[in-house]
């Protein structure tokens, strides 16, 4: 069984896999073999993060009232220090953050301008949606990592991001108003889509495995399939959490 | 002498004065007598510290790079704990900072509008130049406070805003275009004064004082100009040392 939602215990027993290693077939899901490089781990998770501040910040300037302002200032905020605590991390190791992140800002940003929104409840949702997806991606993730990092980032990840205040301004809304609701539902379900491409794109391309029935690259979508199938059933549940329709 | 920048040692002979209390003529511009109430000094100061913060956002959404965005990043981040501090000193003495900053919120959105720029510099100046002018403001005014928060929201307003970032685009843009510094002085002149209002927005409007011959208000005006001639000396430094002639 896997679990999903906070870290997995650590196991000695199971030794990360290089990417062109032998695949052992396993009941149990992991990822470690499929994690990218620390350095392109951090470069991708910090810009995803700074991507998901400007967009709470973006809501933060445009929300209707001031306690829901200052609500989202506070989630804008936690964002921002998780951004910092990864640029920290690529500072630990001596690697500059700008050149770290650069190969990541053209579709993070693209992806950013596609899940925008139409107004500020679409706005919201995507924060949501997108910014818990790809969280508990990255942490996911962060199992592959060296021991000496991984954890702490995990740990760092994991923080409580301040998402209550749109948990309810979203219910709120969609209690109100049917029509918002089913609008928000149809940009629930593409968001989805979106973002589970940019979770892809850090893991590696293809991978030609040892499957040599099923062609290149089958083996590594094999393993990567179930992770997929958590990171949906996790958005699934966010879905049900705010009344919508998965 | 007065200095401007940072803390004024604590005096036990400057006893705090009423709005109406007697004005005592002195050498020292003492400003404790023209502070606000507490409440109306956190819920303005946490209102400014917010506004700040999501002009310098707007910058790092709209930053020309990787580099920049990220110093910005950290800029906003510093900006956005003072306010959060401001916030918890609010609720410390069981008020609500959404209702404590209400009042603020029209003249202050519409300031923010003012002084949005045209572009990304003049942003930047206005973030520099009136978040500097009203952080020393509120430091300054900060000193009438009760002697259980004053110190300490000092303190908080003073610490490092992360603004060399600011500071090194703005140089470096102006000594390489000298249309831009021309209108970049240009509106560096027109902020302060936008700035000001609002610096004088938060002392008492009218304050009949004790010298019948120049009417009402004269005594509180002569008291809270010698500050002003501080800020707009304070101001001035910031524009030479762009490059800038203010």
């Amino acid at each position: 069984m896997v679990t999903w939602f906070g870290r997995r215990p650590q196991r000695n027993e199971a030794p990360r896999l290089s990417a062109r290693g032998a695949l052992q077939p396993t009941e149990k899901v992991d990822i470690s073999s499929l994690a990218p490089g620390v350095q392109h781990f951090l470069g991708q998770a910090a810009y995803c993060e700074l991507g998901e501040f400007e967009s709470l910040a973006r809501a933060v300037a445009t929300a209707p009232n001031l306690a829901v302002k200052e609500g989202l200032s506070a989630a804008a905020g936690r964002t921002l220090s998780k951004h910092h605590g990864l640029i920290t991390e690529i500072r630990r190791r001596g690697h500059d953050p700008a050149t770290e992140m650069a190969p990541f800002v053209a579709s993070l940003d693209e992806f950013r301008r596609n899940t925008s929104g139409a107004d500020w409840h679409e706005l919201l949702l995507s924060c949501y949606l997108a910014g818990g997806l790809l969280e508990d991606f990255f942490i996911r993730l962060s199992d592959g990592l060296p021991r000496d990092i991984g954890p702490r980032v995990a740990q760092l990840l994991g923080e409580n991001s301040g998402t209550d205040v749109l948990v309810h301004e979203l219910q709120t809304a969609i209690e109100n108003d049917v029509e918002l609701g089913s609008r928000l539902a149809m940009w629930g379900r593409r968001l989805v889509g979106d973002t589970l491409l940019v979770a892809r794109s850090a893991m590696p391309a293809t991978d030609p495995g040892t499957d040599s029935t099923a062609g290149p690259g089958a083996a590594a979508e094999a393993r990567i399939e179930p992770v997929f199938t958590e990171l949906i059933a996790a958005h699934t549940r966010r879905m049900d959490g705010l009344g919508l329709t998965a």
